[in-house]
């Protein structure tokens, strides 16, 4: 950021009066300009004993395999805008459930929360984001092939949780340095 | 917002090839300026049948009383978050436990998150942006002088769950109708 948003001029990062940390402050209007986490939103959308999975048409992890997921938008709660994910990536309607998993992803500045979801039908297709769209059984699912950590810790709790018969919410973090669990 | 932060030059505000919402859309760089909900973190301190509250010294809600919660910060987890606040608001050092409430808060763009927290000691007061901090029982809750519907709602929840013992997590959504719970 090296321009104010409201007005033009040129910003400085420093500590604002008041404040602890530095922030992106207007040397002409004055107006702070806060830069703050972004949730990530998403669903795992079950039909019978598979889940649906895209895989990814765009970058980062281009080629990846993933759950229906991206940016929260304004105006929208966390449950509106997994099933929005879902009808953007995947062009499926779920009904969706509780949430499933909360993971902060503290070094790129992201919380992810997925959703548990009812998969309605089995009328899906890629959408722009994906290449393709499936249903996969545990044992099929590519564990090597997934896009994000988020996401496959989520999958290992619902495999888990779906074996033993015990569901409930989990959390995590994920560091720079942890493989894909 | 009227100008790209990256070149300086006017933003328009249109829907970007290939997107389904408008953007600010730089004219001249190209950059697209995306803007998303923000996460409120914070805690509920207890302190043996008591709980910790701030009496707020800044807007919105000015003299009204909250729980020690605030915007979380990039390069922190939610948990954190939680804790920074509370050192911020009360001055006071927490063992942060589970997340308690997640909340969504659709028509102002913001998900509050509560974490349970185990107050460490005593040695607390008001930090700048509160007039004043105090434990309450529940008896003696101020239910009418709450700053925020999300922080009301998570305080029902907690006085009802220490009734009946049965701990657990609650989502909820705030319409902008809603009175005080």
């Amino acid at each position: 950021m090296k321009f104010c948003s409201t007005c033009g001029a040129t910003v400085e990062f420093r500590v604002p009066q008041g404040d602890s940390l530095p922030r992106h402050v207007c040397g002409s209007c004055g107006d702070i300009h806060y830069q703050n986490p972004k949730i990530v939103v998403g669903a795992l959308p079950e039909w019978e004993d598979r889940i649906l999975l895209c895989r990814r048409a765009i970058e980062p992890r281009l080629g990846k395999w993933t759950l229906p997921a991206g940016f929260m938008e304004n105006a929208e709660s966390t449950a509106q805008g997994a099933a929005r994910e879902t009808l953007e990536e995947a062009c499926a309607r779920i009904e969706v459930g509780d949430i499933y998993t909360l993971i902060d992803v503290p070094h790129i500045n992201q919380v992810h929360i997925i959703y548990r979801a009812r998969l309605l039908d089995l009328d899906f297709r890629p959408g722009e984001e994906s290449l393709e769209v499936a249903l996969f059984r545990e044992a099929d699912i590519p564990w090597n092939e997934i896009a994000f950590r988020t996401i496959a810790m989520t999958m290992r709790h619902y495999f888990e949780d779906r074996r033993s018969g015990r569901w409930s919410f989990h959390t995590g973090i994920v560091t720079p340095d942890m493989p894909l669990p």
